[in-house]
């Protein structure tokens, strides 16, 4: 009998995956359809131009099928950076930019340059799970951070969890799960800490795009000291509505760039052509286009955050870029609840057990709400709906 | 001062990015430019065919722009399936398919159910260096298993190596950087050993659409004893010039399936969708013209053979695929003569020691060529500067 590595089978199983299966068997009615909240991806593809971008290089690049460099091509890297020194006011070099196959191994990437097996990062609660399982599998401890009632974390209690084999305290802003946007001055602080231990902070911006502040998030980027510090992870997928591509980037020193390109060597070798080719096309030509659909995600924010403040026991702790993150009225966990929701309610959502330890009591009492997805009538149609369940 | 991980310091850089800086700063003239057989990488794009489907996809399916199945599109896991029930005699299922981002990360898919860091792997050197260095970044000992000078490893040899820690055998056929194609025999008896041990035999058949044998090259897929034991590794890279695309294949047990999804989810989320898509087309539509690639690739091999065959001191140790296996004939370490090769003779080979141990001393007597992007002139060049090269 072939064994399994432990690490891996001690790791959950994809949670994104087991919701789509409490829909087996479960019909909808036409007039009440179902309203899925369960994933942070756009269902529409990207924009005409775009697409037809791809579909040229398709036909006509044959540079398109081919091998492209394992750090990304040069193109890409130098807009990235073009693009991350004038938002943040910063100054990034394209040496300074990997291309990856998502943000989802753009962290593993970090990971990889950072940490081994009986080390250990620090990882604020409610958490990504898809950075738990690497860890998991990693065998590096992920030592849970729970946020506070503003749904941030703090570094004063991180700093009292640094210990020797610490290698990583990992954020993400505007968080996934709870859409909290952590203030400018809160990553000065976590940055600070990270550099005065030794240790590395991993930002993971995927949904910078739809950050409600305006300017930049904040100023790591123009911090003479950050090179040694500073892991910065961003995703083309929901911007550009790319997810089915795979294009991620990381952001950190030339000199972790060496260890990086080790790494994606082995998993990846390159980052699909067409996928980085529509990203450039996307960051050069849909400026407006994207501003315009921070508008809409900031206007869907505000009605979820509107209609969940008028349901009856249901408590908003936090919203932002695609999510909120909900506290519920009844007494039974969000992981029982969850399938019941999509019977009973029309709702697909993903229980905070999927973003918390067992041993959290804070995960069987919210709900994640990926209201991104849903527009404004829908988004009364979700309300009316959480109103009308009943555990 | 923030560290590295250890384990990925010590791993060796991409030797593929490596040879390419050989290149920096020499000029080649018009009449005598430079003949690259470092990389198994196809030079030309995709049939238009192909290029066709891929580019209608991208404008026309919206699909093509969004998160697939984790472990692959439904269609080209069944179009996989029924090609290697049909090819190999044996009944596998869509269930038993996962479609990877690269046949490399098939490879770390595969070693990520089995091994952990502080066990070890065997594996027959040369050895695909991608493989050593996946191993060794997560801490896993390469067991070197030093093939015989048919370029053959002996499975005996193998049993005596086998340890508490050891979780598989990795096979390579056709090999690369050998070319050697394993007989079917001799695969048998290596599952045999691993199953009767317990442990994976992980087999890369990224080369099998040039295997020079009519008729299936093993019957492992006909044992009913293969379900815990065999994992079979394809790339749709090299047989339909994908491989800027990224698109491989892990065929293994459905139990292990499960296992595979975790670190698929976590790396990858999914495959990129345009590139599934024309590696089904091309299952479905390029029978034909793959057939006729293959008797190309073959006729390269038989020009390559007799053109090393008349070269005074060198000595073709085994052809396969794309590759041959040369010893030079010099005092002189192949990593020290390849960049002098690139400069004096016009030819950029990979060196032995990119793909042997330190501690092996056929490493620097040998070459891996890739002839398989050279036609028969540019052989009969290659041969006439390797003549004309003086250490």
């Amino acid at each position: 009998m072939t064994a399994f590595n432990p690490a891996l089978l001690a790791t959950f199983a994809p949670p994104v995956m087991e919701a789509r299966r409490w829909l087996n068997g479960v019909t909808f009615d036409v007039d009440r359809p179902l309203i899925n909240v369960s994933q942070a991806a756009p269902v529409d593809p990207p924009p005409e131009g775009l697409r037809r971008a791809i579909a040229e290089a398709a036909l006509s690049a044959p540079e398109a099928h081919l091998y492209g460099p394992v750090l990304g091509n040069q193109d890409l890297r130098e807009e990235v950076a073009l693009e991350f020194s004038r938002a943040y006011g910063g100054d990034v070099q394209a040496g300074q930019v990997a291309i990856t196959q998502g943000c989802n191994q753009a962290f593993c990437a970090a990971i990889a340059t950072l940490a081994t097996a009986g080390d250990d990062v620090i990882l604020p609660t409610p958490w990504y799970f898809n950075h738990k399982m690497w860890l998991d599998m990693q065998g590096i401890a992920a030592q849970p951070l729970r946020c506070k009632a503003d749904m941030l974390p703090d570094p004063d209690e991180a700093a009292g969890m640094i210990g020797p084999k610490t290698r990583a305290i990992v954020l993400v802003s505007p968080n996934n799960p709870s859409g909290a946007e952590y203030p400018a001055e809160l990553l000065d602080r976590f940055h600070d800490l990270a550099r005065q231990r030794g240790i590395a902070l991993i930002i993971d911006e995927t949904y910078r795009d739809f950050d409600s502040r305006e300017g930049a998030p904040h100023n790591l980027l123009t911090r003479p000291d950050r090179d040694d510090t500073l892991i910065q992870l961003y995703s083309f997928s929901k911007a550009y509505k790319l997810t089915g591509h795979r294009v991620g980037a990381l952001l950190a020193s030339t000199e972790r760039m060496a260890q990086v390109e080790k790494f994606l060597d082995t998993v990846a070798i390159s980052t699909s052509q067409l996928g980085q080719i529509g990203a450039l096309w996307g960051m050069r030509n849909l400026r407006d286009w994207l501003a315009q659909e921070r508008q809409e995600i900031l206007s869907r924010r505000a009605a979820t955050v509107a209609a969940l403040q008028g349901l009856e026991g249901w408590k908003l702790k936090s919203a932002g870029a695609y999510f909120a993150w909900v506290e519920h009225p009844f007494a039974e966990s969000s992981a029982a609840l969850a399938p019941r929701l999509v019977r009973e309610a029309g709702v697909l959502a993903l229980p905070g057990t999927m973003f918390t330890p067992d041993s959290d009591p804070t995960g069987p009492r919210h709900f994640r709400l990926a209201f991104a997805n849903v527009d404004a009538a829908g988004i009364e149609q979700l309300a009316a709906r959480l109103a009308g369940f009943a555990a």
